[in-house]
């Protein structure tokens, strides 16, 4: 299995570099347990999703902390067919043989709840992507069941949901996302952005 | 069928929000063709491809030609089973029953070599998802080997392929990528980041 993320931080003010540079000491406590490579575009995440989501919520809190509106985006994937094995991924968060979705929503909700708090706001959106099997909208409506009962969702927009919430229940709702729905063997992706402080009204 | 996207603006500088607004009249030509819907998080454009990709690439060189830091988020999708058909919509782009994979990568090298030129350089990422077949890694690699040879194509990255050139072709190679693989009546989805003036060496 690989899994890892593209993330982006996009802090809207004149010291975006500085606030990205001392965002970036947020991934001190994560940096043995990822694989990270950057480049102008994005910085590249990989290890197991109970590292990369922490990190994940953990930058994006700190630029937001600035009080400018800053945005991250990522591009999460688990299971890519065209990517090697890596140790560093090695996890045991997708679960054994794909269990009944009742099953696994019910896990989400429950990993959900023990999601620490930020005092951060964040409004994300995201959307769920499940390859190679024929069902995959049955998985996507599953998941969107399951983010409605998790307490920040927010909408359904037209190809993704909306969430609003504080940032560890959000990162957390789409952590659960991304490993509980899909095979457990499968490729599954998401597009996420996560924004705090914007100016505009929702 | 039902295409669009949910794109987003990221000026990086104090002035973002004159930077948004200013760049906004780019889109004035294409508004008939598109529905267009803003919020806080991202802006739907709902249309066709032929119509979507020109008014992207136009707001994305207004916004750069400020001068300051850019980036252009989209998440695009095309004929996702969740969506009702619009007839604004409608297009001939994606062509009848599905050709063999060496005639869509021609049509689409085809397509990119009339894109006109802006003059503003992007710099572009993206990840193209095709569901509901068991057969999306070979549409996949089939895309990559178009790419190749787009005359635009930067390197492969994890998740992702890396673009770099004028923003008309790099527009243009993106917009050939959502019509020209997977099936026609297929769910495609693109995550799309273009970035233009980034301070940070490659």
């Amino acid at each position: 299995m690989f899994s890892g993320a593209q993330i982006s931080l996009y802090p809207m003010a004149g010291n975006f570099v500085g606030i990205i540079l001392d965002a970036l000491r947020a991934l001190d406590p994560y940096r043995e347990r990822l694989r990270i490579e950057t480049d102008d575009l994005s910085t590249l995440l990989v290890g197991p999703p109970e590292v990369l989501f922490p990190a994940m919520r953990d930058l994006f809190v700190a630029a937001s902390s600035s009080g400018e509106h800053c945005v991250l985006h990522a591009t999460l994937s688990r299971g890519c067919p065209g990517e090697p094995d890596d140790a560093i991924c090695q996890t045991a968060e997708y679960g054994g043989p794909r269990e009944p979705l009742e099953q696994r929503k019910a896990a989400a909700l429950k990993s959900v709840g023990s999601a620490p708090v930020t005092d951060m706001q964040a409004a994300a959106q995201f959307s769920l992507y499940v390859m190679g099997t024929g069902d995959h909208m049955d998985e996507i409506y599953g998941c969107i069941d399951f983010l409605k009962q998790s307490g920040v969702f927010g909408r359904a927009k037209n190809f993704c949901t909306r969430l609003d919430g504080d940032a560890g229940a959000v990162f957390a709702t789409i952590e659960a996302a991304l490993c509980r729905f899909g095979p457990p063997e499968g490729h599954v992706t998401i597009d996420l952005t996560v924004s705090a402080n914007s100016p505009t009204r929702r």
